[in-house]
């Protein structure tokens, strides 16, 4: 398939794969990439800026083709050095870079300078705006439906997709809940010109996390995440395990900060990844879960949707179509 | 264009518009049903069983196409003849009735034994399959884009959607959000065999409500509308203004259905309708306001719809797909 992003970044299908904290390692932007689809490795992933150099290495040792780092601001409680990270991006000759989070302004024009593409990740088309106009060449617009910091706002992708390319001069790429070639045709269907999974990508052969992690969104459904942190504008979509209904009840009763801060930061997503163990912290996951049900090579996934996609719009759309040529033929 | 459920409604294109409680008068649905889609009035709108009697020959005096009738069940404060209402359909001989609210069962039974084809609205799969096991033949599936009551799961369409295509038999009109061409193929691709519009409908010359409510969604965002009593587990979608803003506040603050309930129901929607003062009351509009720019009539909001539909599906997906092959063919 081909679209304005995949002739841009220059992939073969318009799949991205996000940038995923402690889930996107080397392993899996290659799989990704060597599949047709872009992969991206997370540089907070990484515990340095050096490690970061050494990851993108290793990403170059398993593919050839297109793959991009993802760099996430975020207020944090002790300080990262995103320009060093930015920096050994830059340096490592990175051609493509998933930028997220606040005030991206800065880092932005440093990687446009080094002629790098930008892929700018935002839940609001206010905040959509800004990015074009701070010269992000492509938005990921991430609907209600995605895992992790849905911000406030609560608009699905339905919605916010063809709202967000009205407004946009530049290219939008469809993320959250997009999970099959049914996703993907719809978002297409909408004006989105790819779709970025999360999620989806997660549950694969290749995904560096726990198994029982894999067989935890496997079993899960639609019922099973929760919007936690409302209550400091920090909302984030987790798996709703008892540490994050303990995390609302403390939201319920008005608790602040002080009090929610250590529950969160004590039982973070890392843990969960790495021992498996679902109810040990609290880790994210979207609703595109309700939706998967196996646990495939990223090869197998993306050829599948690819081939289920081109069958929706050859057989299924385009018969809806003749049906009703049909009818005003014999009218 | 000829789905399922254009064959089981007898209709010519796939779009629904939805049961409108003081929207979905005999004026609006006979114009839907003139330009090919399936028009609903609401039995509630109308005081009493005798009146919703006249209000269906009305309809039948504009037109001599199918339409049907929506029968909400909620909970009231005070008593509504619910069985009065459904044997004032059933002896009009009405053949399409949609149906929602809590515990149809007994509704569905005798619409059934009438020989009616049965529209069941609701906002979860769980929902959906009990309504399906009860003898509804469609599932109107109701995402959190809607308008009114979203229910307590907060689960878009991109999601829903499939989710319920993949559990249940019967076919499914996707509702909440649609507005569009891009809607209309999107939830085709996801499974849909149709959609539901209700907001897109109160934005057409022959909506019976005051020209400046038609305006105020124009002109309106996808910001501009909010969930209140969420706290009273009575999830609803309205427009986000002042008396809204009153309801949230006293949400906030814990208080109950005693001291929330005045201010609802002294504040209700017909006199917004009716009146077109925005301000003076709660009234319940859907998050596709955000893509709704101009005021058409049926006729040429459904013309346009299909075209543009069939324009994406035979211009733009066909073009994605024959450049794959093209690539393909080429290796």
């Amino acid at each position: 398939m081909e679209t304005k992003i995949t002739r841009m970044l220059g992939i073969e299908h318009p799949i991205v794969q996000g940038g995923m904290q402690w889930v996107s390692y080397a392993e899996l932007a290659a799989a990704v990439s060597n599949a047709g689809g872009l992969g991206i490795i997370t540089a907070l992933t990484q515990p340095s800026p050096k490690a970061l150099v050494n990851e993108i290495a290793r990403v170059r040792s398993m593919t050839d083709k297109p793959f991009g780092v993802n760099l996430t601001i975020l207020p944090t409680l002790k300080p990262i050095p995103y320009d060093d990270y930015r920096q050994a991006i830059i340096d490592s000759g990175v051609k493509i870079v998933e930028t997220a989070g606040s005030n991206p302004g800065g880092h932005i024009a440093k990687l446009k300078e080094a002629g790098i593409t930008i892929l700018h990740k935002c839940t609001t088309v206010p905040h959509a705006l800004t990015a074009q106009e701070l010269g992000a060449d492509i938005i990921s617009i991430d609907g209600f439906e995605c895992a992790g910091h849905v911000g406030e706002e609560d608009i699905p992708n339905f919605i916010l997709i063809p709202t967000a390319i009205s407004r946009l001069r530049i290219p939008v790429i469809a993320s959250g809940g997009m999970v099959d070639e049914r996703s993907l045709v719809g978002a297409l269907a909408l004006g989105a010109e790819g779709i970025n999974m999360g999620t989806r990508f997660m549950c694969t052969k290749e995904a560096p996390i726990h198994d029982r992690v894999k067989e935890a969104i496997v079993a899960q459904s639609e019922r099973d995440t929760c919007v936690i942190l409302r209550s400091l504008r920090n909302s984030s979509r987790v798996a709703r395990n008892q540490v994050a209904e303990a995390v609302l009840e403390l939201e319920r009763k008005g608790l602040g900060i002080q009090d929610i801060g250590p529950v969160v930061s004590g039982a973070k997503g890392r843990r969960v990844y790495e021992e498996g163990d679902i109810n040990a912290g609290i880790w994210t996951v979207g609703l595109a879960q309700a939706l998967i049900n196996d646990i495939p090579s990223c090869q197998a996934l993306i050829s599948r949707i690819v081939q289920g996609a081109e069958d929706i719009i050859t057989k299924r759309l385009d018969a809806i179509c003749s049906s009703s040529t049909l009818v005003e033929s014999t009218l």
